[in-house]
């Protein structure tokens, strides 16, 4: 069995965005050597997601204003009581979900043909990491 | 370490449709021949979900009906601009989840008495793909 | 390859109530002996939740808020036919998502530095389970 580990870091320019990470998890597969496993991608701060999904701006709009919709933004959220503000981006990561499990089958991702993988950044401006942790053989 | 990997194929009658799959995966452990390990179960198109809940219909309803309303169909989502009528499904897709990874002790899957694997379609019609990745020993 | 499952059993005084987890699944993880793997944590109940994030009570309030909102409780489900009355915990199950992969690394859970693990309980007071497999090396 190998296991291999990579941790992403993202320090997004806005407070909230979508960064395309596909590339990032293929490339770490390859170097990883496994021909049929499993790769995680998990954010590994309680502020962002990981999702698969389109790669199409107008559905990420979709996506960022319905997470907003749902899992608003406001002042009277009881962890900011604690000094925080982004209460709604803890939310909005247990909304979308925080990490996906991606089959690895012939050494590549097994994804169907529009399956790309997604970090969603909804407290940024700040460093923060993403694990890749793969195991198979 | 023994892994195998199928796909199951989707063709719904009508656009949103549940499926009810554990059969289909308890068939796929039981033909990888492993005893010990985890099974993943992930939807390739990303108009689709996978998850695990009650073998009711009436709650299969209710699961529907909630999907419908925290994420509603409406024609002016952005993706729509790309001649696509389908934004809703994608955010379903969000809601719920779009894959589960199922333990499997002794041979079994190992869930909970009333843990039952659904295939969730939101925009069927056409055929459509969810992979089963069994890793373990 | 290593292999080691424990079921965590929960009893809650009320019908809803978070509990604090992270510590049982570390101590599964060293009863494992496994040094890179993977932990799955995930309810064995229709009706629960498992999720990683923040330890600081104001936030669990503003979840169970939140989870109430979006998935409320009420008379009319279908679901309720049957003479049950909990269709709002299966989909709060769904909307937090029932069960989480965490990646071990040196023999540690390798999570962020604020990442907790929970064990959600929407229809409690009763004895319900969680599976924790662990697999690797």
């Amino acid at each position: 069995m190998k296991a291999h580990t990579e941790y992403l870091w993202f320090n997004t320019k806005r407070r909230k965005e979508l960064v395309h990470i596909t590339d990032s998890v293929e490339a770490a597969v390859e170097k990883s050597g496994v021909k049929e496993g499993f790769a995680l991608v998990s954010a590994m701060h309680i502020t962002a997601a990981v999702f698969v999904n389109d790669y199409e701006e107008g559905l990420w709009s979709d996506i960022m204003e319905w997470a907003e919709k749902v899992a608003p933004e406001k002042p009277d959220y009881r962890h900011h009581r604690t000094g925080e503000t982004n209460a709604d981006a803890h939310l909005k990561r247990l909304l979308l979900g925080h990490q996906v499990l991606l089959p690895i089958t012939g050494g590549k991702l097994d994804l169907g043909p529009w399956e790309k993988v997604f970090y969603a950044e909804f407290d940024g401006q700040r460093r923060k990491r993403v694990i890749v942790k793969i195991m198979g053989e």
